[in-house]
């Protein structure tokens, strides 16, 4: 790791993160991008809505960084308190800022609503600070270069944030200068994360002190990541390349995939390739695999869409599963879904189908099939390849596994061509 | 605020929680687990897998907090160093424990896997701590109580994490003795945030300094909660009964509902009392809010299932939309959705449905249907209610509001009843 890293630190303001009403997925997107940027994020601090804990953790962040960047507590309300703390810290005061006020009249107008002062006051911005487009809310963002350092503070609403960042992300660009750095990815699955690890143990530790291995397991498939960072471009890519081919040799039969992409990516970008499409019959999932399918813009060019089939009769008379197989064999049965994949094909005219039926719990276990038995079928007009999984307990982790191991399935399937 | 409330600091260490490869999940459902047993949580903060940073932070959080939660770093790999930060930290060194190591070779053993080294090594503790059960995985916790301070080490696992909160909350409880605490939750639609914080500037002002009010917008629907803490319990269950009742009048006419649960666990709640079933026909959340109303358990009791339409081929061949509608008013009108919610009533047998085609962009928009254009509809035997939404960009953003705003539509609906 080098010493003239640019160095970042997260400050996520907000009681509603601290009592866990919401999850923090604003300090996750910040540090992507950060990340892309080649920026370090030393740390991620979720604090209260509480002027003695935000001027405190201003002067410690600030003081070991070159950039912070904060969210939240820049509603109307009285418990959103970030710039009178901003303007108690740099010792300045707010002023109206006539372009920010003007936006506020224009979305409130559009909108065909009012504009009472609690509004309008969101116009007044500290002195010292340039103001952040905000192009879907009335609250703008701030970036405030003082001392070589930067602090950004933008609202808490997530999809603000998100419309702000790639300002965000050039003015970083232009201010400081990263270090080079080169991320590769890759995706193995057929193996546990012990034995991958002992498998690499001799790689790990012949790597330069510049490029380190991570290991991120999920849902039954391993993100392995070399991270490398180095003042010489040329070097550090000649080097991460030789490691990286190195690391595929040795783990060559159990990557399937060196981009960094989620599987439902992943499956969408072959299918796009090869122009087929493909639809979902979901039981235990109950939707999640069609969502995260969807979750990517441009789905439309391969996913038709799904039967959700959680209870039994819409298997049956949706699905056309026999009564038969659903007496004899259960809802959660290798036959079953057999018959959901292969019907879909035909029912929603698609290239590849896939069906899973299972155990989710808490409830609904038993001797026989515990919570967390999971049967997966993909299919194609000429093929339907059937798995059996048991993927202990946890409701939304079962759920989580199953859709990650379907699309792991289909991906199989489809490149089995 | 009292003196003596008992405040926790939640550790959360992993890379790749630091450049965004995850969201911090485990933060969040600490921090509610924290929160019910009336505990302060003081911070959040994340932090890397590196010695340095992990001692620097016990040092500081141990030091100005009763309790210290730490998640991640127990894995079997190079880059997991939070047992060793622990045994610098205390002064103390790793032992054997019998107990977690047979359960380290029955849980193996169940899965029929072999028992490497670096699995086995997993049995190995602090000798100055607590082992932690882990029902699911192989990695214990950690529970060390040392001047009058406890710190938890669990895995970063969500899911393993998951199954040992309810072991540390009772541990938590026995060892700490918390102040009374008391939250109530309100839901409210029908008024932007800024208008309701006009309307309760007032009673803001009246609160006594021990009862705190925040808001929480989220999709269109703002979450309010009252929240009290004080040694007195009487006087604070008093207290806070008179503010509900005062908050109550003020904004009778926008709050729909006093429990702090989800919109689809409302849905759920009153569909089960009802003895009454639904299904849904998503185009544009292409299965979100069918994921929505499974992840809570016990769903199957009401929800049958969805036909998720995302091409038009769909929408037509299996819910029957007229290909006439289609053409003259687009798969984004009110014919489309109202067709689909009606149709679907009958084709999956239910009393309620709901249907919903927008344009969650961030391409398929036009002048005439510009992105975050969306039609929703719900019906029963009678009726049917439509609603058009304009809910600006972010594709994710588009999705979730939809979904919510649709469950609040069906809620109204079987309301009205």
């Amino acid at each position: 790791m080098n010493k003239q890293q640019v160095k970042a630190a997260i400050v996520n303001i907000g009681d509603e993160l601290l009592i866990g009403q919401i999850v923090n997925t604003n300090a996750n997107v910040i540090a992507q991008m950060l990340n892309t940027l080649g920026i370090e994020i030393t740390e991620i601090v979720v604090i209260a809505d509480a002027q003695d804990a935000i001027l405190r953790t201003f002067e410690q962040k600030i003081s070991q960084n070159d950039i912070v960047f904060v969210t939240g507590g820049l509603g109307t309300t009285n418990d959103d308190i970030t710039k009178k703390c901003i303007c108690l810290y740099y010792h300045t005061s707010l002023i109206e800022n006539a372009i920010v006020k003007n936006h506020i009249q224009d979305i409130r107008k559009s909108r065909g609503l009012s504009i009472p002062d609690s509004v309008l006051s969101q116009a007044m911005v500290p002195q010292i600070s340039e103001v952040i487009t905000n192009p879907i809310g009335t609250a703008p963002g701030m970036w405030i270069h003082q001392n070589q350092k930067v602090l950004i503070s933008t609202p808490g609403v997530p999809g603000e944030l998100v419309a702000m960042l790639e300002e965000i992300r050039l003015r970083l660009q232009q201010t400081f200068l990263p270090w080079n750095k080169i991320d590769r990815h890759f995706k193995i699955s057929n193996i546990s994360e012990s034995g991958l690890s002992d498998m690499l143990q001799e790689f790990e530790q012949g790597l330069p002190d510049y490029i380190s291995l991570a290991y991120l397991p999920k849902y039954g498939i391993i993100n392995l990541r070399l991270s490398g960072r180095h003042a010489d471009k040329q070097l550090l890519e000649q080097e991460m390349n030789r490691q990286c081919a190195l690391l595929q040799n040795i783990a060559k039969d159990y990557i399937f995939c060196d981009q960094n992409i989620e599987m439902a990516q992943l499956v969408g970008q072959v299918l796009k390739q090869q122009h087929k499409t493909m639809a979902t019959a979901e039981s235990c999932t109950g939707g999640l695999i069609a969502h995260e399918i969807t979750r990517y813009a441009g789905s439309s060019a391969y996913f038709k869409g799904s039967v959700i089939a959680y209870s039994n009769e819409i298997k049956q008379h949706i699905l056309h599963v026999p009564t038969d197989t659903l007496n004899t064999q259960g809802a959660v049965s290798e036959d079953t879904v057999k018959y959901m994949a292969e019907n879909l094909l035909s029912l929603y005219n698609v290239d590849y189908s896939v069906a899973v039926s299972g155990i989710a719990g808490p409830d609904g276990g038993n001797e026989q099939h515990p919570v967390g038995t999971v049967w997966i079928a993909v299919a194609d007009k000429n093929k339907c390849v059937t798995k059996l999984h048991h993927l202990g307990f946890g409701r939304q982790r079962v759920m989580d596994r199953t859709c990650q191991l379907a699309l792991l399935m289909l991906y199989q399937l489809i490149q089995d061509k």
